[in-house]
């Protein structure tokens, strides 16, 4: 019994709980098909107008936004009133869209190319496009037998996808036992960030990403947008979206899923009020704000030639 | 006595006391003054990198703003931390810039053609703009005797400014009498308005304008700016900001002097909130978003020739 007692004393720092889970520095991804869907997340030809890439709205030199609180596809034309949510870390979404209704990066990366207000493009015109290069067909030819489809096209640029990770955050090194990585005023905004709450729905490695949840549970939120209930139909389903990811979220105004705030002090202070029904002092969300910019991490192309 | 009570009786329509007054369709300006000060409101050249006029943050096309949430002065830099507040109907205001730092449509005008992060020029440079153009200093020569200065570009600027009014909006056509013009939405947001004390700073001619007031009553509003304070270095004066304007509100999009929030929707709910303590239902929020939207007026270039 003593030794029981003894054991699991000394158990519990080991396994003391984080509910958020530091960003591993690769994972698992085939690097011929990640260096063809490079190209092609890059290729602004895969859209009506010529201009328009995965990456105009998905710039991967800002953490996978745009800083637009909508985005623009072809011609100027505005997109979908729904603020691009980061290609970056978005493996680990358990789904794609605010809406969730891609189950994959495949599935997801499919939805743009051909969205008439994002890159507009018809299956066979992507199609031609590939073809008419013989760069790709090479490629094509010898990762996947030669078939050049949508499918093949999405699976390749979500193989690159995977690639997009932001590890080594200060916060994630805090995480892994560097006491000097965060400011104090971080590590209070995390204990905060505990104690209101935040983290019941911002937790995982995503910090967020890994369930949905209704916007304006306590004050409702304004918005036209029913999220989840467009994928389900369910009425209970109504303005629920997919909670998003917070890493890299200094980096990645504007916020919500309309984009509405462009700051993350008054983003903090309305999801207290309609996520948590509370009201937050000037000094707890300065303190969140210091936590919430520690999620900041590193994006180092691994494919970079 | 009698008699006494009829005329009362009879008095109490004509003089029911509306706060917001309509904007009248033109006020008193010297043409000649006004028709040289909007070549100069225009013209790029008075500034350090010959790109940015008066008309580049507060565009004519565009209710007198950018749109922007923070503008960008010359080679690009980021202005100091304000929204740039609109040139329309702002001769109606009691003081210029969010501080008040400058007590007539003049003194302001002087601010951003010398201010380093603005136009960044300096009154000489600025002298020899004009001096060097022969239409402007026949110009200067009729209306200032000869003499260009600061005092007089700014001068002339002003007077343009005095016939940028938007009057006959729906709401101001409603308070002189025409029920039909705006909608019964609109008319409960205006109850809305009124109800929730909105009004007791958004008053007037420009609905905003006339006084300063502390941003963050109820709630602390976390801003790095001072305000008021900046101009007056009194203590109580921290936090207290020129009240806005809501004329073209729906127009003049992002909001508040940071410029933070881009949608009317957030941006009722946090006044409500900050201003007045209050949390606000969906209904009541739409129906204040249809009592702002029937504040846009109409701007017609009365020195268009």
């Amino acid at each position: 019994m003593r030794i029981m007692i003894i054991v699991c004393v000394f158990l519990i720092p080991i396994f003391a709980v984080e509910m958020i889970i530091p960003i591993p520095d690769s994972i698992h991804y085939e690097k011929e098909k990640a260096l063809l869907g490079k190209k092609l997340y890059l290729d602004a030809r895969l859209s009506k107008d010529g201009k328009v890439a995965c990456a105009t709205c998905h710039n991967l030199a800002t953490y996978g936004v745009d800083n637009k609180a909508i985005s623009l596809g072809v011609n100027g034309i505005v997109d979908d009133p729904f603020n691009t949510p980061t290609s970056f870390n978005a493996v680990f979404n358990l789904s794609q869209f605010w809406d969730g209704r891609a189950n994959s990066l495949k599935e997801q990366a499919k939805g743009p190319i051909t969205n008439p207000k994002e890159m507009a493009f018809s299956e066979e015109e992507a199609i031609a496009v590939v073809q008419s290069d013989e760069a790709y067909m090479e490629e094509f030819e010898k990762l996947y037998k030669g078939e050049v489809s949508l499918e093949t096209i999405a699976d390749a640029i979500a193989e690159f996808e995977k690639t997009l990770l932001t590890p080594n955050s200060p916060f994630d090194r805090y995480l892994k036992g560097d006491q000097n990585a965060i400011s104090e005023s971080a590590k209070r905004g995390y204990e905060s960030f505990k104690a209101n709450g935040c983290i019941s729905c911002h937790h995982g490695i995503g910090i967020g990403g890994n369930m949905y949840q209704k916007v304006g549970i306590f004050t409702p939120y304004n918005t036209p947008q029913l999220g989840r209930y467009d994928v389900t139909k369910k009425e209970e389903d109504k303005y629920f979206f997919k909670v998003p990811s917070l890493r890299n979220i200094d980096k990645t105004a504007p916020y919500f899923h309309d984009g509405s705030v462009i700051n993350l002090e008054t983003t903090i202070q309305l999801m207290a009020l309609y996520q948590l029904g509370t009201i937050l002092e000037t000094d707890e969300i300065n303190d969140l704000v210091a936590f919430l910019q520690s999620l900041t991490g590193e994006y180092k192309d691994a494919l970079h030639q």
